[in-house]
């Protein structure tokens, strides 16, 4: 088996309200490629967020008497805690230089996901990008929208850098799905030797972010979007698709 | 850019003792294939661990007392743990089902890596597979043996598939680096816009870990062996190699 994951070339910077679906069709056509089915769009999430205007502005946010104090305690500025707070369900850590929470979306993610660095505009120190409101939609909705246009289905997965516990470094992951299962779920299928597995659920689409992660680069910005091909996944439009199997279940999660 | 990860073809079962260098190199020529400077072998531990005759025999364990009561309550052959805490330092974590512990290497891992599915043998049931014995040396030594043979710099990394906090489903992550650097550390380097990037530590050899697993497959015995080729990573010999820099301090994690 071979996956090729290639970054699409020379991408413009994507502004809100720009028809990423058009930009992307337009760059893959003039680089003399064509999408196929059964390959996989695997996004930034931060063009996304672009795309959709998730723009937030520092100075124009009053932080609660509650983001003070842990803005205080996490040493971060009382406006960027309150973004923080607004986009979270809860604080699962806080140290100096740390806030990790449980994201609305369900992930639990430092800084709910929201980045100052690689924003383009002359005063970017002013203003936040939030996650994208729905990840799992705009995945399907630009599945759709590709699907109408060229006639192919295409697995679409937005993936955003994230941390982790015990082991140090970020990796890509996941935060929104649309045509593919997140999970390869191969509890109970015979291994080689006709043993049963008692457990192997791999979490594809967290290893195609992962992967893609590798060729975005540390600047996302420089390449977005990745094209993955000849990653064979069963039956696209039967499965149970979207993020929320990759999430687990606080009372089943020991970690928090 | 463009990243590829290639199986190796039909690569034979392992067996202990086997010279893992000697029949990688003869795979790959078979297939018309080479190993060029600045390639990537991702190996599955499953086979390093076999070539390296790392078996033990469930039934010459004896369970201390401590094992048997943590048996019972995660409902696991009392045997079976004892193996688990051998190879551990610390237990993290135990519910009925679930024994999460600090490998002596220092991973957080379920079970402490020992698995007892797709190992060949007629009595499969009567034997354990343990984690290599300190896979980063396992790692260097497949590296220079490749050097010696071939005169190719290639980096190496043993792979093992990783449960995580928060997320279900597993990933293919790195328990053994050689010939490349773990994290790429871009704390302090500028942003496409000249501006700081403050935390910008990306574990790239758990995202090639994770890539390869892909295409391993659910049954690494079939896929233990993964060559990637395409991904630029900076000056190989000067840099800081091995796991070590993967795992977090204890006293720095939130999540112990």
């Amino acid at each position: 088996m071979e996956v090729t994951f290639s970054a699409l070339k020379s991408l413009p910077m994507i502004e809100p309200g720009d028809n990423l679906v058009e930009i992307i069709i337009a760059n893959i056509k003039r680089n003399g490629n064509t999408l196929q089915n059964g390959d996989i769009l695997v996004i930034a999430q931060k063009i996304i967020s672009k795309a959709e205007n998730r723009y937030l502005t520092l100075s124009e946010i009053t932080p609660t008497l509650r983001a003070k104090e842990i803005a205080e305690e996490v040493h971060k500025d009382p406006r960027y805690v309150q973004a923080v707070l607004d986009e979270s369900i809860d604080v699962v850590r806080k140290k100096p230089g740390v806030l990790i929470v449980e994201h609305r979306l369900g992930f639990i993610h430092a800084n709910a996901g929201i980045d100052q660095s690689n924003i383009q505009h002359p005063d970017s120190d002013e203003r936040l990008l939030l996650l994208p409101k729905d990840p799992d939609t705009s995945a399907q909705k630009i599945r759709y929208a590709i699907a109408a246009q060229l006639d192919v289905d295409v697995a679409v997965i937005i993936n955003d850098t994230m941390g982790r516990a015990w082991r140090n470094g970020t990796l890509g992951l996941a935060i929104g799905i649309a045509g593919i299962a997140p999970i390869d779920n191969r509890i109970g299928k015979n291994d080689l030797f006709g043993r049963e597995l008692k457990v192997t659920a791999t979490a594809i689409a967290d290893e195609l972010a992962a992967g893609a992660s590798l060729v975005m680069g540390q600047t996302t910005e420089k390449n977005p979007v990745v094209l993955v091909r000849g990653y064979p996944f069963p039956n696209k439009t039967a499965l149970e698709t979207g993020t929320p199997p990759l999430i687990r279940d606080k009372a089943q999660d020991l970690f928090r």
